[in-house]
C-alpha cells in the first residue's frame, strides 16, 4: 500500500514547516502528504498567506517529504462554495478555490482538491434548482479548471461525501461529473475517495461498498482517503479503534484491485480537546498497524 | 430560563434571512440568537461579505429576532489566532477577529466573541513562551477593543475552551484574562462560559463543577452556551439525549444563582451527514424539553 498521510490530524498542534516535518518524517516515518487548508486558510491576504505556505513547502522538500496535493479541510467544509443557493454565494465558492489554486501554485505543489460544494436544505429538495445549479457549478469548474493549469498544477480533485444534500454523493453521481467535467477542463479532474464516505450505510445502503464504486467509477479515482469508522457516521477515526474498514481490509483491496499510484492518504480528525501526546502515541501506532497489514 | 439559539445547528442547511428566521422564529419559536460566522466568513472580501450578513441582520429584525452577539464557530477555531507561535499567525488572528467586528459592525450588532487563542504543542509545554505570548495578546486584544468601541460595539466576549494547550481553560485562567483585559480595554470583555467545556471532567477533575466557576469568575460570565454532554469530549450534542446537563439541571442552576439577562444560547453541532429533517426535529423536540423545564 501506497501510505500517505492528510495533515489534519496535526492543526492547531504542531505548526510550522520544521515541526511538521519533524512528526510526519522521523515521528511517523511517512515521506508522502497530503497538506490540509485547515494549516494555511486560503482566505488569507495572499501577501501574508504565501510565506507562511511556502515555509512548509520548503522544509518538507529539505526532510525529503513530497506534498502530492493540497486539500480542503474543516474550515472550507464548513461553507457552501460553488452549490451554494445563491450567485454572491456560489461566486465566493470560486473565489475560494482559486485562492487555494494560488497558495498551492506557490507550494510548487502540482494537485489541489475539495468537496464540490453543498445545496441548501430547500434547494436540495427542489430538483429543477438542483439541476440549474449543478450545469452553473460545472461551467465554473471548467473556468477554474483553465486558471489552475495557467498557475502551473496538474490535476484538481473532488471528494465525494456521505449526504444526500451534497454532490456527488453516490458513485453514479460522481461518474457523471467526472465525465461532465472532465469533457471540458484544461486538466484532468480525478475522485479522492473516502472510504468512510463511500461505506456510510445510512445513505448508501447495499451500494456502501468499495468494490461497487470501482466497478462505477473507479477509473477517476485518483487516490483515496482512509479512516476508521463504524459506517453510521463519517467518523474519521483512526484504526486503533475497532470498526469496518481494517487495515486487513485495506491490504487486501490495494492488492486485488492491484493499485499503484492511488495513495492511501490517512485522513484522521481528532477531537480538538484530545492531548497532543494522545494524538501522536496513537498516529504512530496507526501507521504500525498498516505498515503491518501492507 | 432567558434561551436563546446559537445558529451553529444550521449551518449549510438553511441560508439565508428569511429562510432562518422562519426557522428561528415560526418553527422553533425563539427569537433571541447568536449568529455564527460559520454562516458568513469573517475573511470573505468585505464588499462581497457584508451584503450578505446585512440581509441576515434585516430579515432578523423584520422577524422580531434580536441578535444578541456574532461568534466564532468551526472555521475560525480551526486556526491558532492570538496565541498562535509565530508572530505572522498572530497578526492573521488580530486580523480576523477586527474582520469580524467590522461585519458586526455592519451588521447593526452590539457584541462579538471568539475564544482567546491556542498555543502550538511546543508552546503549551514551555511556561516562558506561554507568559510571553499571553501577555503580548492581551496587548493585541486591549487595541482590537479601542477599534471595536469605534466600530459601535459594547462588549467582546472570550469563550474558555477545554484544552490545556490553550487559554483560558480553567475558571481560574479566565479570571486572570478578564481581569488583566478589563483593567485596560475600551469596552468590557466578558466570559461565554460553555457548560460542556466547564463540565469536562478529563481536564477539570473535581473542578467541573458550575458552581466552582459561578464562585471563581461568577461576576464575568456574560452568558453561557449549554448543550448535552457526557463530560468526557466536548460533545455539543442536543438536550434530546442522555447526559450529565439535564434541562432540570440547567433550570436549578438558573434560578438559584438568580440568573436574568446572560442568556442560555443552545450551541448544538451536528455532524454534516444528519437529515436536515433529522435535525430540524431533534432541535425541535429539545426546545420543548427545555422550555418545560424552565
Amino acid at each position: 500500500m501506497k501510505l500517505g498521510l492528510n495533515l489534519s490530524f496535526a492543526i492547531k498542534r504542531w505548526l510550522g514547516g520544521d515541526a511538521m516535518a519533524h512528526i510526519v518524517k522521523d515521528e511517523l516515518g511517512l515521506d508522502i502528504v497530503q497538506f490540509t487548508w485547515d494549516l494555511v486558510d486560503p482566505w488569507w491576504p495572499a501577501e501574508k498567506r504565501d510565506p507562511i505556505a511556502r515555509e512548509y513547502a520548503a522544509a518538507f522538500r529539505r526532510a525529503g517529504i513530497t506534498i502530492e496535493s493540497t486539500f480542503g479541510g474543516l474550515a472550507s467544509y464548513t461553507y457552501n462554495h460553488l452549490l451554494g443557493p445563491t450567485p454572491e454565494l456560489r461566486a465566493l465558492g470560486k473565489e475560494h478555490l482559486k485562492r487555494a489554486i494560488d497558495m498551492t501554485s506557490e507550494m510548487e505543489v502540482r494537485a489541489a482538491g475539495m468537496p464540490f460544494g453543498s445545496f441548501s436544505s430547500a434547494d436540495a429538495l427542489d430538483p429543477s434548482r438542483r439541476e440549474a445549479i449543478y450545469k452553473e457549478a460545472v461551467e465554473t469548474y471548467v473556468d477554474i479548471s483553465r486558471y489552475a493549469k495557467e498557475k502551473g498544477l496538474e490535476t484538481l480533485y473532488v471528494e465525494p461525501v456521505p449526504l444526500a444534500t451534497e454532490f456527488p454523493s453516490s458513485a453514479t453521481d460522481a461518474l457523471r461529473l467526472m465525465k461532465d467535467l472532465n469533457a471540458q477542463t484544461a486538466i484532468p479532474v480525478r475522485l479522492m475517495v473516502d472510504w468512510g464516505h463511500a461505506l456510510f450505510t445510512p445513505l448508501f445502503g447495499e451500494q456502501a461498498d468499495m468494490d461497487y464504486w470501482m466497478k462505477t467509477c473507479g477509473e477517476y479515482i485518483g487516490a483515496f482517503h482512509i479512516q476508521q469508522s463504524d459506517g453510521l457516521l463519517d467518523r474519521h477515526w483512526n484504526f486503533t479503534r475497532d470498526g469496518i474498514i481494517t487495515p486487513e481490509r485495506l491490504a487486501e483491496f490495494w492488492k486485488r484491485h492491484k493499485l499503484a499510484d492511488q495513495t492511501y492518504f490517512m485522513e484522521i480528525i481528532y477531537p480538538f480537546e484530545e492531548t497532543d501526546e494522545h494524538v501522536l502515541a496513537d498516529m504512530k501506532a496507526s501507521v504500525a498497524l498498516l505498515r503491518q497489514a501492507a
